[in-house]
């Protein structure tokens, strides 16, 4: 009988209770299943781990992840360490470089259509919105030399500077990685790549690295992938988001903007979930991954037990699917929470969280997914 | 009596059409101006100068450009130079460069609140929303040392770079700029600040140099800045836009995606000007500026007489008012057209441009605007 070691990262805010419901999903899987069994154990990080040891992702931290199959992440952040030097978010910068976590998965889509209500855009424009964003996570702006500017020398010219990099290699692994999530569907899903490739060197790169790529390797099974500018994008996006319906795949920065601006699309964040992996999850080798909901840490709502714990909930039927191989498990998570979001909006049952417009607590949710989910595995 | 010249730069596509509107308004204005008479001259630009002289910005432009007071550029652009070693965007790029235009501002506010039935976000979301986007035009990304990729040699590890840099000088010209136009309104409209502080030095730096700048020399007079992240800046842009009302200020990348994510909630971008400013535009000394639509050259429909002016006519209210010091007129143009869109959409009097729904052609809606500005003047 295989066991997953996986390692939970309540971190702050609103963390510790989503990943706490999210672990009982898991738990169920677990003893449900009947060839593998799921091993939780926490691990401090970000605001929490600096509180308690001094740094946002201690050593301990890091041998527990690296001793697993994947980490579930609850947030981190919050006002209490906004400013200092020594920042939560650095952890998480560190976290995906050690495990050279390189490809950022982010879908923004309706876990249930029903939610088409909840969307800013207007309904006939975000129905059917159905984008996966596939962000590369650990080179570009991100990761190059910089230069902080000193301000405080009369007479400095207080100059600052960030370098963008990308090689042959950073483009091609995401792009297989992009094509190989594409292929999942039939027919395929469409790859649209967004570059700045009228102004950026880096871009003209990734333009014709993904473009022979796709040609060479996923044009024979069918994979296409056309190429816009990411100004252009940004305006699809919210003008007609279906026109990106598929893979939308791009580098580090442009990835930052798009996937939180095509996250608001579902109309809460509190139901979208994201992996971020070291490699293809194809289940023939290991997958490293990470995976948390895109929401904050929230300290506004923190300790009140009403955050929605459903975009947790689907990071870890994405951590089932990606990093344990077990799709069907990953499924019967998904479904079991389109099942109770249904039954949210067509029943009103008033089990909804505050974000949806209801008033039931994150425990109450779980324990819906839970009782749907145990009629499913 | 003081006479203005402006250079027209038609560029491709419907750029002759709608600058051809424009240019009748800028004509009525000068007729009927008691002190000053406003003289018009085309150049040529962009792919039109690409196959009449082989390259984008010829000198004979430049040296026109020079000598004027402002530009007013159609678009530029199209499939037929979209490839090329020349392309016809590098005319605009150097245009910015040779002028040292470092603002560049874009208004994403309704000219008509009529037109919220156009914007793809829900009504009660988009109404309302009153957004100008200052964008720093000349540094950043678009100006730093690049290295392009070899793709070519065997064994090469096909390596792009490019260089964001920023200096304290940049970034207080463009905090000062923001201000300024921030002063504009009484109470001053409140700056948000958009960067990547937790990732980027150059965003630090924005970030200590905009809150210095405010504080030193605005705070007294009643400006106020925060500060926010650029991925949840894109977010906030969909999701609750109003919350951005007033002057976004932000770095050049970071600009070109949010003015164009910006521009769509107003519903068309045939109705949107931008100015792109080398100075205070305060009328103490000479501002040059180049003035366009923010919408492309659309190839599909040129030639055809559809395009609609109105974007175009709004930037040359906008030259008016920024490089001509001319704020009576400038107010002339902007109530002319709010008058013919209103009353296109109240009337139902068919005299709209197809990308709101109506058939009526440049000319038609150019007549109707100079009618109207006949009767303001
Ligand atoms: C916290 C921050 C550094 C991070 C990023 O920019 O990658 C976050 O915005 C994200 O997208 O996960
Ligand atoms: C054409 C292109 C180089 C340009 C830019 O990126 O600045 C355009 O998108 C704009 O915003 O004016």
């Amino acid at each position: 009988e295989k066991v997953y070691n996986v390692v939970v990262l309540p971190g702050d805010g609103i963390g510790p209770e989503v990943t706490g419901e999210a672990a009982r999903v898991l738990e169920l899987v677990s003893q449900k299943a009947k060839d593998f069994k799921i091993k939780l154990q926490s691990q401090l990080f970000g605001g929490a781990a600096i509180d308690a040891a001094g740094k946002p992702l201690p050593e301990e931290t890091i041998k527990a992840c690296e001793a697993a199959d994947a980490m579930l992440l609850g947030a981190v952040g919050g006002p209490k360490w906004g400013v200092g030097k020594v920042r939560p978010e650095q952890g998480l910068l560190a976290l995906r470089v050690h495990f050279d976590l390189y490809a950022n998965v982010r879908p923004a889509l309706f876990p249930s259509q029903s939610l088409v209500k909840h969307s800013p855009l207007k309904e006939d424009i975000a129905r059917g919105t159905d984008i996966i964003v596939v962000r590369e996570l650990v080179k570009g702006l991100y990761i190059g030399e910089r230069q902080e500017a000193d301000l405080d020398t009369p007479g400095s010219t207080g100059e600052a500077s960030d370098m963008m990099r990308y090689n042959k290699h950073d483009v091609e692994r995401i792009t297989r990685l992009a094509a190989y999530l594409a292929l999942q569907s039939k027919p395929p899903k469409k790859l649209h790549s967004i570059d700045k490739a009228n102004v950026l060197a880096c871009s003209r790169l990734w333009r014709r690295v993904v473009t022979e790529t796709v040609e060479r390797e996923f044009s024979s099974q069918g994979v296409e992938v056309d190429h816009q500018l990411v100004d252009s994008a940004a305006m699809v996006m919210v003008s007609n988001p279906k026109k990106l319906n598929g893979i939308v795949l791009t580098e580090n920065m442009f990835g930052d903007i798009l996937s939180d601006e095509s996250s608001v699309i579902p109309g809460s964040l509190g139901l979208l979930p994201s992996a971020s992996l070291a490699g293809l999850p194809d289940g023939k080798s290991a997958c490293k991954g990470l995976y948390e909901p895109i929401h904050g840490s929230a300290p506004d709502i923190a300790g009140q037990g009403i955050a929605n714990p459903i975009g947790t909930i689907l990071s870890a039927a994405l951590l089932l699917r990606y990093s344990l191989g077990r799709p069907n498990e990953a499924e019967a998570v998904e479904t079991a929470v389109r099942k109770v979001l249904d039954a949210q909006e067509d029943g009103g049952l008033g089990m909804r969280t505050k974000d949806l417009g209801g008033n039931a607590g994150s425990k109450e949710i779980g324990d819906k997914v839970l009782e749907v989910l145990e009629t499913l595995l």
